[in-house]
């Protein structure tokens, strides 16, 4: 069988059966946002990985090597915050070029250790290697829960209120005015350059954005204690994939009023200059790591107590469909459309 | 400056320096064979991570999918094992090029869940995506020890007696073996063909010590929990490197006896198929995923009572030196001549 036709999803599946529990300390294991495991009797171990590789997920003529850093840390916090995990150790291995110069490598780290070290996750191991194609990074983040506290994606009941922090898309617009700005120049250009030669302060926002995302870390921790959440995920797929998502680990369905999707004014200002509507990048744009959660009934008032901002988007409903209410008031299929690596 | 002129361990020093304590919970960070993390007063996090890439670890054409997938593990395993720790967690990311199918990446989670599971390692998490260029895995162990049987590369003292696990060079000698298959059939050959087509059963093991290594898990643990070593680390760049590492880190010197350094029959029988003398590849070979351990003569006594079967092959000295006495019994000085990945 080819990969393209089992799709990455199927795979995954495929490696979960080959890989059922074989410790009853596994609480979570393949298929949430981070591994859950039972360490002593009060806490809980988190874990959680991601692979980022030159040319897939980036692109060495739109970024610099320490928003790099900087990112493949953030990407990982944002799992541990997506389980309400407070983070606490790292580690990062890279396969690197003879291309790339030593001070680039320390930029990454430098980029990389800022962010950790604000979210007082310290590095702890990892591996260096040649490549011979490519930059790659494998970045591993260790955390830390109670077992009371956490949440996965499959606890969403029907009558569940769905809330998303942040402003969502940004980051996917700020993707396409880098490359836009990239192939304008033609030559390769330092993405701080991009940012600085041809840009507003709102598209500066998007790539900001994109480039250094801020992982919900602390609003995470908050929701996770206060216990008034029923599930929860991280936005990097996109707002469609990851309702999705929670709504199949939760055996439920998902109704969206297309006018609660948060957009930011950066977003709605820049719209001349994008390709597609502000909505279709908060629907499907991916890579925003901002949270998406559900409240029962019953958490409202511990929810309400804790001041975060976010939108109260739409509502867990019964069945299994997702759908999306438009400007008009007429419903339609929210179809999910997050990236699949292995489809084309 | 440039990566070559850096190195791989000035590069790692660089990290180190970047990435300072910001825990009060890391009891060993970057620098050892694994970190040792604080989770509760009685028990320690052990965390280490591996990335293997095609064209610089392994090459498709001397090796099949289920060997690669267990041998991802086993160099993990052995850098617990070099701990003294009980193996509980992995997490494996792959990136992977369209022209690989499906099942041959399924044969590697094969290979992987053989091993893992025989140490009672659950997958518990990790991530899959495209490659561009080529396959590459990257892996997380987690294990446990306790803080009372904590072994690291830096308790070494002038007098501890130098023992090894197992026979050294193999590895290296089936690695050679194999690639000389492969050259020979011309064509792309899996290395099960290789094995099949062209070997006698003594090259058969050392084919099979390279692409199937067995960490020495339980060896490691009764070691660290007898509490009779001083310093171990897992022999992965091979003998001089290794026991370098070993002196560096316990700021000592050692003298080894080349004739005591362990050789198996299969290596002595296929050494006229090899270009270098099989003492060569004991010293410089790496891959072997020995164990290299240093016991005090306070240990000794305890140590005999494991029964382990390992060859006793110098002593730690003053000074920095590190010697080897040949057969004829002179001293010559033993360089470490483990691999550079950013050296050429």
């Amino acid at each position: 069988m080819k990969l393209s036709s089992l799709g990455e999803f199927g795979l995954i599946r495929k490696i979960r059966k080959l890989s059922s529990r074989t410790s009853p300390l596994t609480v979570i294991g393949i298929g949430d946002d981070a591994a859950a495991l039972r360490i002593s009797p009060a806490s809980l171990l988190l874990a959680t990985t991601d692979m980022l590789v030159e040319g897939i997920h980036f692109n060495l003529s739109t970024t610099d090597l320490y928003s790099l850093g900087w990112k493949s840390v953030a990407v990982n916090l944002s799992d541990i915050a997506a389980m309400g995990g407070v983070p606490r150790f790292c580690l990062t291995s890279l396969s690197i070029p003879s291309s790339v110069p030593a001070e680039q490598i320390l930029d990454f780290y430098r980029g990389f250790n800022a962010l950790a070290k604000t979210h007082h996750a310290a590095l702890v191991g990892g591996d260096t290697c040649a490549s011979g194609n490519g930059l790659i990074i494998s970045v591993t983040i260790l955390g830390e829960t109670n077992r009371k506290w956490l949440i996965t994606r499959s606890g969403a009941k029907p009558g569940d209120r769905i809330f998303v922090t942040g402003t969502l898309g940004d980051s996917a617009a700020g993707m396409e005015l880098l490359q836009a700005g990239s192939r304008s120049q033609k030559s390769e250009v330092r993405s701080q350059k991009v940012a600085a030669s041809f840009i507003s302060r709102e598209e500066k926002r998007l790539i900001q954005k994109h480039l250094r995302p801020e992982p919900r870390v602390e609003w995470g921790k908050k929701i996770a204690q206060a216990r008034c959440a029923s599930a929860m995920i991280d936005i990097s797929d996109g707002l469609s994939s990851d309702l999705g998502h929670i709504c199949e680990q939760s055996k439920a369905g998902a109704i969206v009023h297309s006018g609660k999707v948060p957009l930011s004014a950066a977003l709605l200002k820049a719209k001349e200059r994008l390709k597609h509507a502000p909505l279709q990048y908060a629907l499907s744009g991916g890579e925003d790591y901002e949270l998406l959660f559900t409240v029962p009934p019953s958490g409202m008032k511990r929810f309400a107590a804790l001041n975060i901002p976010a939108m109260e988007i739409g509502t867990i409903t019964r069945g299994r469909k997702l759908l999306i209410i438009d400007e008009d008031g007429e419903k339609k299929p929210l179809k999910p459309t997050g990236y699949d690596h292995f489809a084309r």
